[in-house]
């Protein structure tokens, strides 16, 4: 039997080791990620992002409890250093992982290494495809949601949740520059915290910004402003992210933001959008194994020593990035 | 006069222009680079990189006011989005800010997009190219320091700083994963807030794991420790990554980091370490290029709509994207 067909009946060693081999990018992993893709494109993919110690373990931890409890198969995927799932926390949360462990239900993973072959999005988009051919209806991938590869991570799910938690401050506005256009539900965890008005008010104001909502216009010659939602498409209802107030390790508000998943989900599906994501999400996916096939091929085309002897030219000033790359392009031609 | 011209005799006008062709990746910016190229190599480019709220803004505004003392022309590139160069910050720091504005020898440039075409890196590395060319000794390189493209901004530098600050807790551990690597000096800012000793600690520990200077090994069957640091090259002796402490909303500490800037550079030309880095950054410069000009030449020989039709097939499970990729590249053949 293939390591794809183990995987294909359920085994989790077969699983596990396999995964490894699409982390390490092997030949054999490739293959049977070839012989896994018809399998694909079953599982909700939810991304949970947010700065380090907003919380966003405890929230995936208490979500794929929260699934389990309705009889889906959940995987995890941690591209978070952070997290408690790749060995970056406190005490605290390896204890509330036990919750977890041993559930033939839930399977974890962490990502090893950062910025390994094919970058961070590539491996992540791999893994989630092993998972979603092995079964699992729910995929919480979780990234720690500030630099951009978090952000590509971010893209390939077909939900996004961004965490945020009061007290941190000026730092929302940090955080959120980036990541806000890619929320499709936030979450206030640790909402028993002092300040926690003003974090759903940031946030309120930032997406409101990011989702314009009031109207402006002349009636008369007159200013008339209108606060109404007004969708740019009547056929294709907007969707304006919920904020949703949590504390995830108390398990308080997980089932309304598993709701707000589920609504989401309807709503994607309902206005063709799940499709544009999931082709959106493939294109990218082509796109960078295409870039790593093409830079393969020619490394294999020119002489060994030809690359460095360029950067040493480069290196002498001889020759311009620029240039030097129009001369190895065209082979020889400057 | 072309534009290059004009950057090389001092024009300021000109520098913002160039820069902006250089953020867009026009041709004509594309072609000013090439003719500044020869005339790089002389900056010293210093990354400063840390979490929101450790105050790496205030710090790269007095190293600049610093190095202007000592009458060094300096430039800043600031890749943070919570910056105040790049607009995301309170108003103290853009107060402060007007210290270094009207100065001629220094000059701000805030990255206006994230992932832009090219990369971030990319596109970072072609402005200090700009800066280097146009004559400023220094280049600092503000970034935030989380992300996997924060870390690659940062790896441009000579020399990288990574600022800290007391009571952002447990976090430090989160931060310093993927960076303490890439750390040449560290930063302990606020540092007249409580906790200080404890975040100095969490730096020495993690310093220590990732330079070990504790050696065990047997002596007459007796396990023996010592705790001096060993060179793994007698000839190359190790850079120990010093732990300074500032406020630097008040000045203190600057003269001592400043310092250690200079004793990092000394360091770098006596191993020899300094043309490797530069060697480095210009092979992922040409590398990031390479693929660049593959994929473009490689899109321009396929027809129109094939790659779409190709994207098709693997949304309907008729390939496998590896399989997809396979059949492109050459040319028709699974």
């Amino acid at each position: 039997m293939t390591l794809a067909e183990s995987v294909l009946t359920g085994d989790r060693l077969a699983l596990a080791r396999l995964l490894t081999r699409v982390e390490n990018d092997s030949p054999e992993g490739r293959a049977a990620l070839t012989d896994l893709f018809p399998h694909t494109g079953r599982a909700h993919l939810i991304g949970v992002t947010g700065a380090p110690g907003t919380g966003k373990s405890s929230l995936v931890n208490q979500l794929a409890l929260h699934y389990r409890k309705l009889d889906k198969r959940v995987a995890i995927v941690a591209v978070d250093p952070s997290s408690p799932f790749t060995g970056g926390a406190v005490l605290g949360d390896r204890v509330r992982m036990r919750d977890l462990s041993g559930d033939p239900g839930v399977f974890i993973r962490s990502m090893a290494a950062r910025g390994s072959l094919g970058g961070l999005a590539q491996t992540t988009a791999a893994m989630t495809q092993v998972f979603d051919a092995a079964g699992f209806d729910i995929v919480l991938i979780e990234t720690v949601g500030a630099g951009q590869s978090e952000v590509d991570v971010a893209r390939l799910a077909h939900t996004t949740i961004v965490v945020e938690a009061p007290g941190l401050g000026d730092d929302i506005q940090a955080i959120k520059a980036g990541i806000l256009e890619i929320a499709d539900l936030l979450v206030v965890n640790k909402s028993d915290r002092p300040g926690v008005e003003n974090t759903e008010r940031a946030l309120k104001s930032m997406l409101d910004l990011a989702h314009p909502t009031r109207h402006v216009f002349l009636h008369h010659g007159i200013e008339m402003t209108v606060d109404a939602p007004v969708p740019a498409d009547v056929n294709a209802p907007m969707w304006i992210p919920p904020i949703l107030r949590t504390v995830a390790v108390e398990g308080k508000g997980i089932a309304e933001v598993a709701e707000g998943i589920a609504r989401h989900a309807e709503h994607l599906r309902a206005g063709g959008e799940w499709a544009e994501r999931e082709r959106a999400r493939l294109r990218s996916e082509l796109e960078a194994l295409l870039q790593e096939a093409l830079v393969k091929r020619f490394r294999e085309s020119i002489p060994d020593g030809k690359f460095e002897s360029v950067i040493q030219s480069v290196y002498d000033r001889h020759l311009s990035p620029w240039d030097a790359i129009q001369m190895l392009v065209n082979g020889g031609q400057k």
